[in-house]
């Protein structure tokens, strides 16, 4: 039987999430002195002297995962846990999540960003219910912010500003919220990543891709008709922050493949509150008129559109299932598959 | 004949360039302010209310040039002035750097972003002598970070932290500073951008840029030889900050073709004061041993590659030449040209 939580419950969850991902992305920013020098001559001992950049990063990584896990298991003894680094660990791939409260935890999404000290990585933690992910934080250390939402009470951006904290509510253009271009996916920002499988194979899964984004980009009339001239490409590395930069507006539709339950379920929460529209990357058979079902968490394929507001004769949420449909014309259905899909 | 200016000239320059490009990110920031509501029910009269929101930043960025044009006008009357809104009104696209002591200003790099409300967009100013950059500011306003350099002096990031600010020497990653991979760009951050130029044409720029990211992207061996197992894929809509970020050592490689002098040159400053490498994104005929050119500012066509430490056997300048014929080996020539080039 689903278990519930009442109003207050849902509020104390939230509050907790959003204090762990703060000191939890404290302990990456420590992580991140350590390599800068800062802190390193004056702390580390001789042992750590010799681990290289790398194995610091793992051992962060690990820490956060740690320190995440114990926080929530002191405080909700009852809940499941879903962390990217123990779960890489075992050697199942197969659904994890049902209807029981569930904490789904990415420590350090964006790692390469971090080996690499470019601000782009986060921490991700999501609290699901009966499988859905109904609240989401994400912070970025380096940049003292954090995105986060609750079902029902909104999406959030909290950032330091002027020496002090803001909160603004997202999207962050909302007044009036923006609506989506009538030539979309012309005029809009296309969030793509070009992920880990680099095989020169055509029908690989890099070909699709390529593929895909060089349909996204061109010019209309160009790729026999697919050309979608989008007003811009962006790639950050971090699937997490893509579905951030969603749901505050700053990208207009993100595709992607290959990501794990950990990579998208808090920008899934955050992105849904905060009005934002999330699918299937693949095309269905008739990209025109089959239905646009919600996206299962952990299907690994992904296509999300951001919050858009109403025009004449166009509802925000009609506009996003036209930009959904002028993207699955363009793209190519990517071969990420798990175990129990 | 070229004029010479003393240590401290030079420093005042800088003091000076640092400030101003803290003021004029005020501006921008103002700007979002506006469009994100906060003060716009407040200071907003009946005329702003109808301009949109591509009005209020061709405006902004118009705003931002005239405010940073009169301060240097101001307190430097005798040196030239070069800025992206100026200079792309009038007709002319000839080389227009000499030896004079010259101000050349991008009031905002990476519009498109800045639209989005995606915080990869900056100020950059740059003081050029005798052709070449030797003061650099990059600032992000939303961000609150700026990079900068003195020629002599060192290159900068001061990024606010908890509530202060924090000065950090670029490379960041400096204690040893990261050697570059033996077997790059294996390894590496490769960071690019998709630009304006999306005629679907083989042979035009597209085609030329698409086939170049793949190839540093596939496989070993993969593309005849030419794949390049990049470690990652960056783009971020912004060259200048592309440079920054080259500079600090977030990317390891960056590859862009069609970027003016205000879109470079205060990165192109920061970037060898921080110690790296740029020449040109075109391969010469035999990229294996032909000279590694200094980039000529206003040559529309960079290779950048960041700072790098010495190794056993290799210095970081040899490194680093080491991944530009790499990289030339792996991309193919762009036609950007100028009258005069």
């Amino acid at each position: 039987m689903a278990q519930t939580f009442t109003e207050a419950e849902l509020k104390d969850i939230y509050t907790f999430a959003l204090d762990l991902g703060r000191r939890a992305g404290k302990i990456l920013v420590d992580g991140v002195e350590k390599r800068t020098g800062a802190a390193g001559a004056r702390d580390m001992g001789k042992q750590e002297e010799k681990m290289n950049a790398v194995d610091i990063v793992t051992q962060t990584d690990l820490d956060v995962e740690a320190f995440v896990k114990d926080e929530i298991n002191r405080k909700y003894p009852d809940h499941k846990f879903i962390g990217e680094e123990t779960y890489s660990a075992g050697s199942s791939k197969q659904y994890l999540i049902d209807a029981s409260p569930t904490w789904v935890v990415d420590p350090l999404d964006g790692t390469v960003n971090y080996t690499h000290l470019f601000p782009m990585f986060c921490v991700s933690i999501a609290f699901v219910l009966n499988s859905q992910p109904i609240i989401g934080v994400i912070h970025q250390p380096l940049l003292d912010t954090t995105y986060s939402s609750l079902v029902g009470y909104g999406a959030w951006q909290d950032d330091a500003h002027d020496g002090g904290k803001q909160r603004k509510r997202l999207p962050l253009v909302n007044s009036p919220k923006a609506i989506l271009p009538k030539e979309a996916p012309k005029g809009c920002i296309f969030s793509c990543e070009w992920g880990k499988d680099r095989r020169d194979k055509e029908g690989g899964n890099m070909w699709r891709k390529v593929n895909s984004f060089v349909n996204m980009a061109a010019e209309i009339g160009g790729r026999g008709g697919k050309g979608g001239m989008v007003h811009g490409v962006r790639s950050l590395g971090s699937a997490t922050l893509d579905l951030a930069y969603i749901a505050a507006g700053s990208f207009d539709i993100w595709w992607e493949g290959g990501c794990w339950e950990w990579d998208v379920a808090a920008g899934i929460a955050i992105l849904r509150e905060a009005g934002g529209l999330i699918t299937s990357a693949n095309p269905p058979p008739n990209p025109e008129t089959d239905p646009i079902e919600e996206v299962r968490l952990g299907s690994r394929l992904y296509l999300a559109i951001r919050p858009a507001g109403d025009s004449e004769g166009e509802t925000g949420r009609q506009a996003q299932e036209r930009v959904v449909r002028e993207a699955w014309k363009r793209v190519q259905g990517l071969d990420y598959s798990r175990p129990g899909a």
